[in-house]
């Protein structure tokens, strides 16, 4: 793919075919520029199998907003649609649609909310609001779940490693094994939702952070092959990087020559008034080995050195390792504690592909039109009552309870206010068996989530850099309940309608029925 | 990410950080020019769980050239990397490092042989083996898997669904849940291993194919928000589209609304000389639900449309779903494998996340290096026999038995003649108590399987069009075992090395064990 062909894949055609068949049925008819409110959610929380996630990351708005504001249709893209044939040998798309196309295929007419990235969100919850006309609103659907599922499943799975790693690093290095291009995304995903820092260099400068990484395998073979040694790889890594010394001791033999190579080093560096950084342990059993590692480094007086460890790693082998450590540790003589603290962990393939849950399930629902009879909410029935939408225009609050913990999330009709009522009543989105009243009084706070972020395609919110939304995911994780964040069969978090909605969405299920 | 912003993080700068400070280390030493050979390969087929590839399918390798064609270093990525300090302030990287890279951060002295895409591949063997400049073959690494892993994955996965598809057409539509950017990678992957059409518009573009789509459930639900009636949304569509008029039957109730609307809506069509498409499903029992749309259809004298199947296919699913209408169908007299010929499936999230193994395990190592002694084979040991590396220039030859099928892959040393063999020794490449003799007699072709690239940056090879990347995958699926290519528990194919070559390995790993 050169860089033609990449501007017209991920332009305004970077959506699905039938978006435009859609587009130009609505255009025919003259709906085409009817307003249209379409909500983007997720159904279920990752399931990695063994472990499952009970809260996600939002992540990804920003690269929507600014692939919105810099794609339109091209000449090219109205010369392919143009060549497009049917079966019969008949166009698929008319002059007349292509024309308003090129003059209307862009989002400048589009509105929309969003939760903000870096915030804890919910299943059945919006977290993108887009309202506009209704042809150019459809267009949008794959472009935006493209741009925001994945960011938000690898954020959400980045979040999972921070809460097991504690107080130690977590380093993103995926790119290698990650899907191509949207490894950049990725590695964004993951500095939002837990990652400290990337290996990723492009990326990591867009973002204005340091990217970090010292050297291979390939470093130590390439001195051997020139009938040298690990040694002198080492050394001549650390007479170039003095004050960035961390060495990968697992090329020959980790304790039998990795470990003790890199204190020889380590020593001359200190001589020399360098503080080494540490070392980097890539196979074999690396709970054992960092116990081990520990004990030669700390007799070495490199106690203060740092242990990255990587291979395969993700939250349980992370987990099962700190375990291991703190049970094995104390056998060897070494402070497990210390030696947990002292640790980095280098994340790759299952960090930048969500093991275990590869995709998000985001969908684009069709909630509001406006019709002769105004805003008319808009449903979709299905056979599981789960996946029957909640219809109309929302808007969304958090409740916070005494403790200042999150304790549900509330959808309520747009000109309801929550805040003003004594008693709120949270009715399960599906069960109807399930609701249960809460008192005002038991609530600390009544957070709105939603936030405009784009009037007509014109920017009404800030889109604030990396660190700040690292201390909204922060802040947000810390007031949920500790149950909602175990890694394991976590507590399930309240996402509720209000009564009102509750109603509506009855009375549109039943009326649904009936016309069918 | 905006334009800028995307050039930075796709350039030179799509690479992991220790590449660079490798690179730089090497330029300290004078060793940065020096010729240097790396494979990449990967280890294990993807393991999906329950089911597991018994071959891959090689994809990727065009845009990798275009990638190396069009990228250099830019003023943009020298000013980050001179902005980059380390922990006590220093920078990172030299201004002599930095001139040199400026000047030479490019691919043009980079020479490359390769599996060609489209072939059937298996672990072990050299896919691409790239010669060149130490420090820029080295940068290349990680652009190199990021561009070649994940097609391979996605291309692989296409040919599974393309097994159990038999003759049905497989439509890929997985965008909206795939790895953002990398869709467009992961959607040519498809195509390449399997998938007939997509319905991602700008790569269909790109490949010159017409992407495929039609309507979503949103229709359906703008014209009941204006209180008409899935029938009038067919209507219209078919109106619009009479000879491309695919109709989406379960957004209300599929057998006791959608099919008999499609009906109607079909038989007018015909009154009009049209001729309907056909109806897709979406969700439930798509098994049951298209013996009886089919029974439908049938009585309806549509016995000729298509039934797309959709809903979170994969090649398990649809072996239960082609079961279960062999099962059930007769039930209710209608013909199982007429019905199964006139089925086409839709899939999307499974298909471009490679679900159950999101990842392909390919690897990038040091195998030549040149040296006072000439060329010397580099190695890296492991301790999981499995994992250390073979060394040296090799030749992979593909060697097809008297019926035609591949039988083994060999792996020879670069100036060995197998062809000139009476006797042929293969060798398992860890295994030391697994080899077999092949005499010559037995073979009917010896294929060599890597061709030449790039030589210093230039292109040697045709890169051919999609349908010429099918036709070789098409000719060497069919030329492999049954037993290989079944999608549970596949035979083992074999790769082996020749007694030069193995012999070679085990020299390397005494010596390098002496030296430890």
């Amino acid at each position: 793919m050169n860089h033609d062909q990449q501007r017209s894949a991920e332009g305004l055609l970077f959506t699905d075919q039938y978006q435009l068949t859609m587009a130009q049925l609505y255009f025919r008819l003259g709906l085409h520029e009817r307003p249209a409110q379409f909500e983007h959610f997720f159904r279920r929380y990752p399931n990695y199998g063994s472990h499952q996630a009970g809260y996600c990351v939002n992540a990804g708005l920003q690269w929507l907003i600014d692939w919105m504001q810099q794609t339109r249709a091209t000449d090219a893209d109205i010369a392919f649609l143009r060549s497009q044939h049917g079966v019969a040998g008949e166009r698929i798309f008319g002059d007349d649609f292509l024309d308003w196309l090129r003059a209307h295929g862009h989002f400048e007419s589009i509105s929309l909310h969003a939760i903000p990235e870096g915030r804890v969100v919910h299943p059945n919850v919006p977290l993108t609001v887009v309202r506009g006309p209704l042809a150019m609103a459809q267009i949008l659907e794959t472009p935006l779940l493209s741009l925001l599922n994945y960011q938000t499943l690898i954020a959400t799975k980045a979040a999972r490693l921070r809460e097991v790693a504690r107080e130690s690093a977590v380093l993103e290095f995926g790119m290698r094994r990650g899907p191509e291009r949207g490894s950049n995304a990725g590695s964004r995903a993951a500095l939002i939702g837990g990652a400290d820092f990337s290996s990723n260099v492009g990326l990591s400068h867009v973002l204005g952070l340091a990217p970090k990484g010292t050297h291979a395998h390939s470093l130590v073979q390439v001195f051997m092959a020139l009938g040298e040694s690990e040694l002198a790889a080492f050394r001549a890594y650390a007479e170039i990087y003095p004050d960035n010394c961390l060495l990968l001791v697992d090329t020959v033999d980790t304790l039998g020559s990795g470990v003790p190579n890199a204190i020889t080093v380590f020593e001359a560096l200190r001589r020399q008034g360098h503080r080494p950084v540490g070392i980097r342990l890539d196979s074999g059993d690396l709970a054992y080995l960092s116990i081990q590692a520990a004990k030669l480094l700390d007799a070495a007086g490199f106690a203060d050195t740092t242990i990255v460890l990587s291979n395969d790693l993700d939250e349980l082998t992370i987990w099962q390792i700190t375990t291991q450590i703190s049970q094995e540790a104390p056998r060897y003589g070494v402070d497990a504690d210390a030696l947990i603290r002292r640790l980095t962990y280098g994340v790759g393939t299952r960090l930048i592909t969500s093991a275990g849950q590869g995709a998000l399930d985001g969908v684009y629902k069709l909630v509001d039109l406006w019709t002769d009879a105004g805003w008319t909410p808009a449903i979709k029935i299905s056979e599981t009552a789960a996946k029957t939408i909640t219809p109309g225009d929302k808007r969304v609050w958090r409740l916070y309870d005494q403790r200042g913990k999150a304790t549900a999330d509330l959808l309520a009709l747009h000109d309801e206010s929550p805040a003003a009522a004594a008693e709120l009543m949270l009715r399960h989105p599906s069960d109807h068996t399930k609701y249960r009243s809460v008192a005002q009084a038991e609530l600390s706070e009544l957070e709105p989530l939603l936030v405009e972020v784009l009037r007509e395609g014109r920017l009404m919110a800030e889109l604030p850099p990396l660190d700040a939304l690292r201390v909204r995911r922060v802040a947000d994780v810390e007031r949920l309940d500790p149950g909602v964040r175990r890694l394991v069969t976590p507590h399930i978090y309240h996402v509720s309608l209000s009564q009102r909605l509750w109603e509506l969405k009855q009375d549109l299920i039943e009326a649904a029925r009936g016309a069918a």
